[in-house]
């Protein structure tokens, strides 16, 4: 029951349902030919499979240990971060001039949806250094970028973001940590961060960490943030890590699951920083590297769909517990609810993955062709990704569990780990009632532009399929039309008491759209196309309706 | 943020929805008076509360340890047992000949609630003995029951049901324990049980185990297997623990949750054991055991919903984060959202509540008038609540730590450890797959009789509630029928498909039932129905398009 990176699948998602081709065209992705695609997904499973995936059991049983003021990681987690960073991947995407390899960022994600699987803590470090990565080459001034990029880059040091302060989670504007101007141009940072996941550790020479906070002059709330690089080890003249900054981490949180990732509570005490993307700008700086961010969580929750699907699907076929209905399956997984069980998941992963990966696509469009349609696109599926993503990574876990039925309680078998570790994921980057939020306020301020234009792209694909599954697939992509407009015209409170639902419902239209994609592609895909269209797809009429009720539908409930 | 016992809400579910008084109507349970009935809901809710809810943490912190072949419970465990058994709680609705109270099983789930909620590791071990009291009082000879019962009624020993070994887990068939006759009319019992909870423990002087065997000339599966009472220590001549048995824990599992309730791999080395309900009788004494323990278990997962309920809407009403559109309310409480997760926790607490208790009342008024009809209904209500219960607890604590955002995440809040817990209700006493075999293969055998009664008092409700909600009630519950007709029309292989969609959709039309009547009963509860009505039941069209699909529907899912 060893974790094998689906490599064959992201291939065939990418050519053969995701036009993938469209970003090989591109001038600026002229190098991601099928073959460097090939190479990279055979490599980076490599990784996954023989570096990452043996350790993941070793990360949960040995948690990050604080001892003397330093985070100690877990055992062979710095051998594999090593490999992992020496390999250049955690720049795949990253900018060429400081040494990353510039390529787009849908192989990225495979790259990450790969490492997750295998060792989601560990792999959280290297996520958190890409989006630091990325803030840095869109905000920061071009000596910070010579600086620190090309160690970013190369994973000599890692990056974190820290945002949290325990009056401050969803609400960051009411962060409290303060930033003071110095003489020399560099700031004093003050204050306590929590939650900061790879806060300190033993696997890279330096911690560079982003820290929100506010200046003297900064007004109350989210406009008066301010963004400031602050690394462990302020660099010396040559760009090592010299002089002890005043920060550390203060202690280690005990989660339920994640515990091979040390989460920090952080004291900065005056703690030498610099200004990125100017005062009072934090929050745009910030944005940059969360909506990568949110991408890459909803990735760690496919990952660990996955991983679990594998587990769950192996036992399945190996566990005998009676006679099944069908002929020549002695094994559980002739039971129908146990094949109810599998096909859910199978369809549920194949979803996500076709929305994480779709997103994607649509990022390295925008880079590549400037054309505001695609970032739109991107904009607006960043908040399905995550929040379908990580809800996907829960329900299969629970339902990988289920199949074990009582080794699954077990914490040898080690499907539990999935199951508490992908927890997490529906919560931080924004919980997933933020990204609902997010998805039915800001993303549809263009008219729903984008949202029309996606659910054209269902419509386009129900209407090549024809026929029972097509019929289905057009009128659920109806319906979420009609919800989306019924979002526009209404007021934000009303579509917030709707928006979970509606995200759903769009998610699970665009599973219908990408899995009838690959069964016209591939008929052997097909079948899992109409489980999903005929058995899941219902649930969108009921989510629609309850959607575009509106906040009346809440008042009085005891709450 | 402290476990408050629900005894309004108890109260009110059997005065006003339920019709409790019918029970106390009849000649059996004349005791049954309200005056009674609260007294006793107040006391058990003061020995929740105060006893056993203060330990919960410490289960969980400090799990039970094998130490020289003898289980030592967790810190605290052994005193609360025994305020808990001193109070005569074990045997509240056994035969008053043996000590019991013989009060309504319908106050003993009552109880049953409020001492899982408030610690559920703990009241496992008593729950374990009220199965074992109930099978012993059915099958057992009279000698036995004289010996044994008034220990087990009054807590001084404990009682566990040993079915499970690594090959035999649903399919109990495959046990391959062996009982020979001895020459003295005992029996000597020999095999390795797993998963055996309070399978040994220091916090009573015995433990009698029913143990599920073989003898020699037993046929193959489960027609074969015969019940075995087996203690720990033989009884000496006056009754009390003698002479050790050949038997003892060889190790404990290292569970997700349950820290607290030891979970033992038990061996039998010709221990001796005495037959309970004849030779290759054993399936229908432990049936009578098993269908009290899926109750227990349905509300064991009603109590952690209902736990972390609570947990969860003190600590939305009590979190600031940001400002909410709602004047007045500057908790989180206040987001649509979270009154979404808060009023969905809400509606399904009290389904997985009705449902619990109306199967518990069924119970009793078959008891005491014989009615095969109200045994009918009972056995039917039985598997739903059993997993409507559990997936409640699944559910509600998901969204609880949810609601909780990060701190949710963290283990010393305590959310986390009630989603931990209560996974496992939904694996064991049969998986909730299992639950719904049950349902729509042996609990339809009656042609449908106990599914049309149900729907027809859904019916009513409707009726007589009018309106908008009762005609979508109505409507649902002519769906539900639809599909039960479905079901009684097809192959086994395709209800098992639908098995778990329809028991679903089953209880979310109970649960509109329920609520409504405590609508119309109390008018501050009709937003919580119509919560439940117009956004939660538009899922059962959902539920029983897919459920009437058959085996068809799975086939080449690459499962």
């Amino acid at each position: 029951m060893t974790y094998r990176a689906p490599v064959a699948e992201m291939r065939f998602l990418l050519d053969r349902v995701l036009g993938f081709d469209r970003v090989a065209a591109t001038e600026r992705f002229a190098e991601a030919t099928p073959e460097t695609v090939e190479a990279i997904l055979d490599q980076a499973a490599r990784l996954a499979e023989d570096v990452l995936a043996p350790l993941r059991r070793a990360g949960d049983l040995h948690p990050a240990r604080l001892e003397n003021g330093v985070v100690r990681a877990s055992p062979g987690f710095g051998e594999a971060y090593r490999a992992l960073a020496d390999g250049g991947w955690v720049g795949l995407a990253a900018d060429p001039e400081f040494g990353g390899m510039g390529l787009p960022v849908t192989l990225l994600e495979c790259l990450n949806e790969m490492c997750s699987a295998a060792n989601m803590a560990l792999s959280l470090c290297p996520l958190l250094s890409q989006g630091q990565i990325e803030a840095l080459e869109h905000h920061a001034s071009d000596e910070l970028k010579a600086l620190y990029l090309p160690k970013l880059i190369d994973g000599t040091w890692t990056g974190t973001m820290n945002l949290t302060e325990p009056q401050a989670g969803t609400d960051v504007g009411a962060v409290r940590t303060r930033a003071e101007a110095a003489d020399d141009g560099t700031y004093r940072i003050t204050g306590q961060k929590i939650f900061i996941s790879w806060g300190d550790h033993d696997v890279a020479e330096n911690v560079s960490h982003l820290v929100l906070a506010r200046l003297p002059d900064g007004a109350p709330g989210t406009r008066g943030l301010s963004l400031f690089l602050v690394p462990k080890f302020l660099p010396d003249a040559d760009g090592n890590p010299g002089v002890a900054n005043s920060l550390k981490p203060i202690s280690l949180e005990h989660k339920l699951g994640l515990h091979g990732s040390p989460t920090c509570v952080m004291e900065f005490d005056g703690a030498t920083g610099w200004l990125i993307g100017g005062a009072h700008r934090g929050m745009a700086a910030m944005f940059t590297m969360m909506n990568n961010a949110r991408l890459g969580v909803g990735v760690q929750g496919l990952s660990q769909a996955d991983a679990a699907y594998q587990m769950a699907r192996a036992f399945a076929e190996e566990r005998k517990q009676g006679k099944t209905p069908v002929a020549g399956v002695e094994t559980i997984s002739g039971f129908p609810d146990v094949r109810r069980m599998l096909a859910t998941m199978a369809a549920t992963v194949a979803t996500a993955r076709g929305i994480c990966l779709d997103c994607a696509l649509s990022i390295d469009m925008a880079t590549a062709t400037g054309e505001p349609a695609w970032a739109a696109r991107a904009a607006f599926l960043t908040p399905i990704a995550k929040a379908f993503g990580t809800d996907a990574g829960c329900s299969v876990s629970d339902l990988a569990m289920q199949v074990f039925g009582g080794m699954g309680y077990i914490e040898e078998t080690g499907v539990a780990q999935y199951y508490r570790d992908v927890r997490v994921t529906a919560i931080y980057e924004g919980t997933n009632g933020v990204q609902a939020m997010d998805l039915v306020g800001r993303k549809l301020m263009d008219g729903g532009a984008a949202a029309r234009e996606l659910l054209a792209e269902v419509a386009a694909t129900a209407q090549a399929a024809g026929g029972d599954l097509g019929e289905r697939l057009a009128d659920a992509a109806l319906q979420v039309k009609s919800a989306t407009e019924w979002m526009l015209a209404s007021e934000p409170n009303d579509r917030f008491a709707g928006a979970t639902r509606y995200l759903r419902a769009f998610a699970l239209v665009l599973g219908g759209h990408y899995l009838l994609r690959a069964g016209l592609a591939d008929e052997a895909r097909m079948p899992l196309a109409r489980f999903q269209i005929r058995q899941l797809l219902p649930e969108v009429a009921a989510l629609c309706e309850a959607a575009c009720e509106g906040a009346g539908a809440l008042e009085g409930c005891g709450a």
